[in-house]
């Protein structure tokens, strides 16, 4: 059996949350492609080009483990890399009732979709993209919430951060 | 890589919802071993015997899913089949809720515990074993939430279903 | 349009939550019939014909309202009954997803069946027949939970109640 | 008895869990008034001229259904419409809560308010107008989520879907 | 022992909820101070000047509670006042699962922090800011919903409202 | 002001997350009572002797905790060690429900009684008595779930743990 997944997100930014099933999943399936959703009307704080270099910086050492952007939907990004399993990350129970709606939407697009889900690590379990936004924005420490990578590159990009 | 994965649960009896996400893991994974715990302790409507027999006859035509039952923990059970997989099906926000902290809980007894979950098919959204069984105490019609040869199997045993 | 709706439940006892979806029921319904369920599996405080007496009581003055204890499923009652019309409570989040499953539960046994929800007058938020049956276990007072002749019945029965 | 229930919304667009509740409403009221709430500040997608076209469209067979659009209190557009019995639809927990204190809220402005609740039919389950629209913004397949004079109505506007 | 608390909050505006809070903390703590969020993002319907107002006017009897609005992390202005106790409330289920991400994030910044939580009194149970504001926003009666003088400094500056 | 808090469960048995909470209302309140319920209904695996021994080892060098069992209402118990204030764990939405029902039904028996509200600390969020009990019935680990002389205590009893 050879199988891919998606593991789709906006990543603004990506954070330990995210890379831990990143690796989780690629040692479960045999490639995985993590999605970037352009999302433009959530309004990310960092634009698509930085969430591509961060999930580049953080991906970099995981051989089965590449990254894209797509700005269509997901059944249709999933069709194109010839795949029908996305992989998703259930952080709490409101993730749940949205996740369970959208994989009955994608169903409903394409029958064949399957999508399974990850629960975070448990020192992950409260860490998300918009947690560390908010740090951010009152110039707070979020080194511990992300990977060295990805910290040094927002550091780089001029945000003030501890 | 070789995947293979425990789907646990005390299937008393199997539904349609079980044999779903049976079906759906086995394309996923390399193998699968459907774990029935015997659990003593939920006073299972059917014995340990009738539900074993249950499930082999629902998997029997799925090549790579086996079944054995287990009175062990599931990390045990997991150790003992030689995998660290387990898969869970997800159907409302206190599975949601109880499955983390089992999760959290087997991660702290084995650290390479990974658990993926699946939400049910939209058609099984409702079906639980405790449903049957409630609808099967007045008697009233279970063939449409269960596997035709699990039914077949209840009937033959003398409980009175339509 | 003839409405009959039927307002099932196992009123161990009746609380003054039951009686405020009863009465707000008989003002959108031409009739209703609460609906006692004998409910042996959950071992009820007060026997069957306790608790018929007890709807009984509380019904009285309502012209349109009433009851009967029923040992059967739901859709069966309704049937015999002569209507498809369900009246339920929704009070707390496992509420709404107990019933969500049980609503399509019995739609798969009949597909005319109807569910329709009322939440609790918020001064009866948080009174169940269980928080009573926890205080009359430290006979702590319970007459502000439950109509008055509802709690005159329990009283001549001989629980030590205040 | 005579009874009127009003089903308000913002209807952006209207949905096939709509025009159920709309009709499952209609056969336990008298009459039935779509309310279309004007809601600028949810800023919808399409204008109130639009949201009361495909309300019309997909009512027009429904004998005792009218609507209208409102732009005040739901409350204050009750007491115009000569009722005080409101409709709403509950799909996830989220609904449940935010349903659980806008009821409390309106009874607090108006003691006769009286809202019923009806879950959506299974195979409308995880249809909503925002899963719509976020479909919309990539130009997927919409037609199985609405119905078919909706539908015709989207595409009429120049909305590319298909 | 010297207890000092920070009850901090946007309010947008104060609201019976959030002064029942106060009220009940003050008995607790031997100092409250009520943190008044600029919260910019958020773009609240009052300026910062006219909820530092509101505050003050509701809580101006209360012996052992001050206020003060920050700009910052609350783990910053929680060590600004010298304590590192926080006091939240909690509505609904929603609200428990924000604040437990938010206290968990909080803890990572000061390991220190310790949140407690009150609930609302029954009677509040279903009042917020934001249920205030819709209101308003149609100019609907709101005076039961927040304290006499919040209701009169409001009206004072122009909001109609009865 | 002298603070006395009452925090009261079944202990069946004490776990990391009991002791977590006991030690961080110990510095918040001046004395901290532990109530344990002696909850026979509940049919505890320890009984009541060796739950007070376990608690008794758990505060010993805590000053200002001592403990007690109570078989009363709760609200009776606080009258009785003379105070109003109840401390409480939440780790879960069902705990918050929960909670939130019985805080209601206690402050309708005493209208003075103020329940405040812990969370989990991180590292125990998924710990409770009940995933001790199904590790302990099945002869796992436990050791890393309990403070080491709840944990001695227990083996010392005769259960088989590791």
């Amino acid at each position: 059996m050879h199988n891919i997944a998606i593991y789709p997100g906006t990543f603004d930014p990506l954070t330990n949350g995210h890379i831990d099933i990143i690796k989780r999943s690629s040692k479960i399936f045999d490639k995985v492609f993590v999605g970037i959703a352009v999302s433009k009307n959530k309004k990310p704080l960092f634009d698509i080009k930085d969430r591509e270099m961060m999930v580049k910086l953080a991906i970099k050492d995981l051989k089965n483990v590449e990254c894209e952007s797509f700005d269509t939907l997901l059944v249709d990004f999933a069709k194109q890399k010839n795949t029908h399993i996305i992989v998703r990350g259930l952080r709490v129970v409101s993730d749940f009732e949205y996740e369970l709606q959208m994989s009955y939407a994608n169903v409903s697009l394409n029958h064949n979709i399957e999508t399974i889900y990850f629960m975070p690590s448990l020192e992950n379990a409260f860490i998300s993209s918009s947690v560390i936004r908010n740090i951010l924005e009152h110039q707070g420490k979020i080194s511990h919430l992300l990977p060295e990578c990805v910290f040094g590159y927002i550091k780089s990009k001029g945000f003030v951060c501890t």
